[in-house]
């Protein structure tokens, strides 16, 4: 099956009634074929109301099923073969193996989710078991969590495949039992038809209800305000940007039954070099941290934009540094002409503060067509940045700005005034760490994650991994959205008070068949009952 | 330390600038001395400052600090002796009893949170370690929940210990590691500053921050709005009314950084009788529903005020029981007038609604001072309920809405209809509960506790307790305000990569110092690494 330009709706390919459209390839600003089609608002309902269907019965999926489920949709996208590469390469202007590597990461996470959901771990099981003769008695209650209802993802344009369609927040969303409804992002709409044509092939393999996943593409009111605003919907997944996770977090806020919204937003993600760090190996550390700053020409949530280091001899080496590196790396594509434009502009705006100074940029390349971005590194100092909050935002691509703190009071007093972030960085000798938990410690309530002589790019998927923050990187702290802990987004507990053994899910049940981690009486055990 | 009227902020009891104000005796409708204090916002500016700098220190205490602190909170309530439990029945009109058992309740909220603390398990501590040789090399990464930061409680009305200055929500903000603000209900202020009293001490006997306590009194935008609006306040905890819950969700969605709120807003807690359990045991069941209907005069956030039952004799018979069983029920007194009023204007608006008819009332009592209620039955056809949105509200109080369905389809239809509920309740015999397991699934999505056979007053304390629901029973259905699961509200993860193992917190060293249950490299263990 090639691309066609249809949707995935109530288990069929349909051609979308709203507008037409193409993808563009960024590496030349040129159209690809073939015309793609977006939904109109009645077919939106369709699958809408299909996803409401699914829940029903995909709700009540044993953890086996689900698992192979997510299993096969790996396989699926694997079999998509090259046409899958190189369609990705032609939509978003990344190397080959960059898409390659995404492909690994998103097949990786689905496979985490299938042996997560096995474990049976996210139920968090409980039974307290009936003491008939207390005063007064004591029921037998038990808990587990269950799906909270079909999901809504919103594809971001940086991640093709693992922030897209079969992306974490799906594995997240189906491996908890919930439909999921994906609106695709129009930057990469035959990246998004491919997986789906997985994703579907898993479905219909696996013989779950129609409305188990649906694609939808299109924007405006009667796509993706239709999904948020849908009572079918109980919860939305987001990647993308701070104006635009917060619209869809006003969306869900205003609903008569307002419903969770999982946004990450990106931060500035801030870098802190300390001294005897830069002075034992500026020229490596700026290599990385240029390398870091410009990879996936700096599309990343977790790029990290702003730098600070204390005045110095280290810090003037290290600048110097920065310029040798930064001026060796080639003008990249960016993912769209709106992204290019704004990234852009946004160095421009920053320039054109007083007190803002160029260290230096990338060097211009040969090729000069399609949506192109040269790296750029920019200095402050801290007195300038603690007095014009306009440049503490985040530009989305390979810019960094450089804090020229003049001591560490002032270092920490800029860390204070920053809002939340995705992550923190520390480049330090271990002696520093030491000396200076202050600065680690006042990087830390602002973080999801802290980093310490590594770069924040390259996102680990692992249990242990936290992407998200305290706002504005995330919507709601409390969560993440890669690793298994993402899976908690879209569950809600529910218990059942003296309810016949023999009529409770599975996992309930007196003998644990799943071999479910399960805590029995305040006690965690894997025994039967 | 007698009742003084001060509040506690600061580390300090001191008279609050407000307006000056006295308890009233629910029973006589009289005042109640001493006179008590609002805070003006200038204190509560104070309070908020404070929880800021002791969240720095509380936030890192040891488990076993955090453990010995609450069930110290737990031995000064006992220490209050008879003075509490007086001033409780004072203030509220509850009976000896009552207060005796919600004061039991309350400290073992506090030593369940102990213990669980102390197991370490809230932590969820997740270590995955490096693989230097990987391509690209796998990072170490390490993750543990801390807690959200300072938490605003709002105490209800209804449960002067369980559900306000050291109730559940506070104990599980502690337990996280969050300073608490605590907005206690003017309803039982006197109530309010002993329980402050007694954690007072344990603070000072703990050597905590001074801010990890307060106790705030008063109204209005110097006192309520000014804590959920405040940039130090991270999280709200709130039990009470639908209006009050909303109010407080909005203000905290609007802020600059919007914080979430954890509202259990009550619900009509749907109660299903069946035939053959009404043809089997009418008697037994009409008294024990009236019971749990007008238990606390119906004062419940599960009270359950919507009961439904398919037309035929064995209802006939039903209601006859219910007849005689409310009917014996005395007039109870409601916590103030403004409730009290409030039921009396419900129940006349329900009983002027066509079709609405009065099953029977509870009978009078000599009593006639203070704010009393009688029991009310009320009964509908299921054509009239479904015509009629405005009586599917929550009567607060011991008012029941009875539904004679036609049939079991206009029963489920019905149950299509309702909003998110607390709980939800079948009562039944084990075939019928085989036979109609449609009823259940439909009560199942709707609820966050379902109960057979039993009545959901009385809220077992224990790990698999939900109590909460999909909206409107709660602002987020993610989470629960009763049993260990309610740490979670204030909980977000944090994850450390390439972190010096010596400068971790202790639970993600190497060595598993509390043994607690980790997740090291995707398995569950509680061994040291």
């Amino acid at each position: 099956m090639s691309i066609t330009g249809k949707l995935y709706i109530n288990g069929e390919w349909v051609t979308g009634k709203g507008s037409s459209y193409q993808a563009i390839n960024p590496a030349k600003g040129e159209a690809i074929e073939p015309p793609m089609s977006a939904a109109n608002a009645s077919q939106v309902e369709v699958a809408l109301q299909a996803a409401a269907e699914a829940f029903v019965s995909f709700n009540q999926t044993s953890p086996e099923v689900r698992a192979r489920f997510l299993r096969d949709c790996a396989d699926e996208i694997m079999n998509l073969g090259d046409e899958l590469l190189e369609r990705v390469t032609l939509e978003t202007g990344y190397p080959r193996p960059r898409a390659e590597g995404e492909r690994a990461r998103t097949c990786f996470q689905l496979r985490m989710f299938a042996d997560h959901v096995e474990s049976a771990d996210f139920y968090d099981a409980r039974i307290d078991t009936a003491i008939p003769t207390r005063t007064p008695p004591k029921p037998d209650v038990r808990f587990m969590n269950q799906g909270i209802g079909p999901v809504v993802v919103f594809g971001a344009s940086n991640f093709p495949m693992a922030f897209s369609v079969a992306g974490g927040d799906t594995a997240a969303a189906l491996a908890a039992g919930c439909p999921v409804l994906v609106k695709g992002h129009s930057s990469h709409p035959g990246t998004c038809e491919l997986v789906a044509q997985a994703i579907a092939k898993a479905v219909e393999k696996n013989q779950l209800a129609a409305g188990t996943f649906s694609l939808i593409m299109g924007s405006g009111a009667d796509v993706g305000s239709k999904m948020v605003l849908s009572p079918v919907v109980k919860a939305v997944g987001f990647t993308g940007s701070f104006t635009g996770g917060m619209a869809l977090v006003k969306l869900a806020n205003d609903r008569e039954e307002p419903i969770p919204v999982f946004a990450e937003m990106g931060s500035v993600n801030p870098i802190v070099f300390l001294p005897d760090a830069l002075k034992n190996s500026a020229p490596a550390i700026a290599t990385g941290y240029v390398g870091s700053l410009t990879l996936g020409t700096g599309q990343f949530c977790v790029n990290p934009g702003l730098a600070l280091a204390i005045e110095g001899p280290e810090l003037t080496q290290f600048i110097s540094e920065l310029k040798t590196a930064v001026g060796q790396v080639p003008a990249g594509v960016m993912l769209n002409k709106r992204i290019c434009g704004s990234y852009g502009e946004s160095v421009e705006k920053y320039l054109a503060y007083d007190g803002v100074e160029l260290i230096a940029s990338g060097h211009e390349t040969t090729g000069t067509e399609g949506f192109r971005a040269q790296a750029t590194i920019m200095s402050v100092t801290g007195e300038t940045f603690l007095a014009n909050t306009h440049i503490h935002e985040e530009i989305f691509g390979p810019a960094a700005l450089l804090i020229k703190c003049k001591n560490k009071t002032q270092l920490l007093q800029i860390l204070d005034q920053l809002k939340g972030q995705l992550t923190g960085t520390i480049h330090c000798t271990d002696d520093e760490l030491i000396t200076h938990q202050d600065i680690a410690e006042k990087l830390r309530i602002k973080v999801g994650r802290l980093v310490i002589n590594q770069f924040p790019t390259g996102v680990e998927v692992c249990p242990s991994m936290v992407h998200g923050g305290p706002f504005p990187a995330a919507s709601d702290s409390r969560f993440t959205a890669v690793g298994t802990a993402s899976i908690h987004r879209f569950l809600r507990p529910v218990c059942y008070q003296n309810y016949p053994e023999k009529l409770l899910p599975a996992v309930l049940h007196n003998t644990n068949s799943f071999n479910a981690l399960r805590t029995i009486n305040g006690i965690k055990t894997r025994d039967s009952l």
